[in-house]
């Protein structure tokens, strides 16, 4: 039977690893001792039975050579670093495909627009692998892990990473899309990490559902105008990783995300957050980095710009929603 | 000051009343003598206070006579005897922005897709009046009864029909959009309809957000294929209209067609359902109309035909579920 690796035992990493168990063994990568043993002899992590096809190991050179397809699921803060250690072990002819949703940039103190990369484009500059993809879609974990059926979308240049891809992780709870636009699928997975804080916000502050499809309305054109001026086309926006993913993200109280919006609207802070949620949610830092992009090619992203005040400059939710609220749209569709 | 008039008092009638009591003073129309009393002596109707300025009335002609601009909000299935009643009154002069989201036909036995109008061709073949609008948006009724902020769009070809509509509507809790496609935002608005009701059926079999993400991505698809061949442009169906309205229906408890939806996924029959609500849920007639111009286009919606099968024809839900989630979609996104 063929063995996937999977980088990170994370809620995700965990989630993939339990639908490719299915068609496939699986192996997984965590630095955590406790995580390694819990998956290895109870087969239980993140509150979910795992298959026992499913090993764990801390040694991050096994993976490259009983794996040719890999998986790297890990915060995109870590991701640079993650890279740094397997890369030595890593050849042309080994498959990635990532899932992780976010920006990297190397951690300087002042971050600029340009030091700001995708994830493959992380994978590209520090490995000599070739064959990219990622995936994008409506994946909440829990919901994976409690079996319940979704979609997702494999992304890439290249047709055999998606034929590879699908086989593994195609079943009848799990649907797989693909496209040839990574680039729209990993700047639409990322930038729906904001537009899921705002959700939580409106949330906290028990705000309708009117409001809240305002919110995705105008989200969606913000994220697809941060696609533009990144050199992305429209259509994965529009598509499973587009739309799909960003109301499942930003309606779901299991989106960590979502979760940060609501605690902001309950008066916590940041720094307070961080300290109760065992992941970082992604758009705390997604949101930093969006407003250097924006700022750079002087976008018009109001929602953007006011969660990025909101989030690292302690700015009022109030003023801000009063803000928004009152802003005059003349035209509802602009990117066309 | 300014006196509009409303056409019929049910919940989305009431909450447009209410929101334009703030800029002028309301004329409502309504055949129950109950629902005139209620407005006139307890100034409460809906659940709701509703301001003193709205005062409620069962002759028809008077509204013609009292007002230039008349908001039509009435099901669609009464929409065209409602423009006979009427028609005899209305004059080039008067401005018509209707608030009713389906589409109507003559009640004959035997439909065909040439028998199914959109409501504003229904006004222009019943009367004289020649500038026409529609409301389109994110529009729980009880939402807006509660005083929650949202936004809508006034559709029309006509420049001053926007500006007539927006000048009463406009508060600082509601923003008005504007778009001159009147064909799209109509369409938009009447199909969302049949994808709440399958949101409400997900919602009722206790399945998750990754799914309901899905739902909406293939959804909004389906309606932008029946928007052209319809003759009308997508970009309806990506703002506030299409996009916005879609996502707050299908995700709010307060909507009729969601709950049509939870109820039939509970086992309860389209019989048993409509004698349980007061007030009907368009897309059970929608989903009708929209399955002869399914047939007559040879289009390819899928959920659709099953919402039609599952409302008209009593099909099983777990077979649509089963047959719908293991469809294979080569393209994501296949309209641009």
């Amino acid at each position: 039977m063929q063995k996937v690796g999977i980088i990170g035992a994370g809620s995700f990493g965990t989630a993939v690893s339990n639908l490719i168990a299915d068609n496939a063994d699986v192996l997984v990568y965590s630095r955590n001792e406790k995580t390694i043993e819990s998956i290895n002899k109870a087969h239980f992590h993140k509150e979910a039975k795992l298959q026992s096809n499913i090993i764990a190991t801390n040694d991050i050179e096994r993976i490259t050579k009983e794996c040719n397809l890999i998986f790297p699921i890990v915060p995109s803060k870590n991701f640079r670093s993650m890279m740094r250690d397997i890369s030595p072990y890593l050849r042309p002819y080994h498959i990635l495909i990532h899932g992780t949703k976010g920006f990297s940039a190397d951690n300087q103190e002042n971050i600029t627009a340009n030091d700001i990369y995708r994830i493959s484009q992380v994978i590209e500059q520090e490995s000599s692998v070739v064959r990219i993809g990622c995936l994008s879609g409506p994946n909440i974990s829990k919901e994976i892990l409690e079996g319940q059926p979704t979609a997702t979308v494999i992304a890439s240049q290249f047709r055999e990473v998606i034929t590879e891809g699908k086989k593994v992780l195609k079943s009848k709870r799990f649907q797989v899309y693909s496209s040839s636009d990574i680039r729209g699928a990993e700047i639409a997975g990322a930038l729906k990490n904001i537009i899921a804080i705002s959700s939580g916000i409106l949330s906290g502050l028990k705000l309708g559902h009117n409001l809240w499809g305002l919110l995705i309305t105008r989200g969606l054109t913000e994220m697809i105008h941060f696609g533009k001026a990144l050199g992305s086309d429209i259509k994965p926006f529009l598509g499973v990783a587009g739309i799909g993913d960003l109301v499942t993200t930003a309606s779901s109280q299991n989106s960590r995300n979502f979760t940060v919006g609501y605690h902001l609207a309950k008066g916590k802070s940041i720094k307070e957050i961080s300290e109760i949620m065992d992941e970082v949610a992604e758009g705390v830092h997604t949101v930093l980095f969006a407003k250097k992009i924006a700022d750079k090619y002087g976008l018009k992203v109001p929602i953007t710009r006011m969660v990025y005040k909101i989030v690292h400059e302690d700015y009022s939710l109030t003023d801000a929603l009063d803000y928004l609220i009152n802003l005059d749209y003349e035209h509802d569709v602009d990117y066309l």
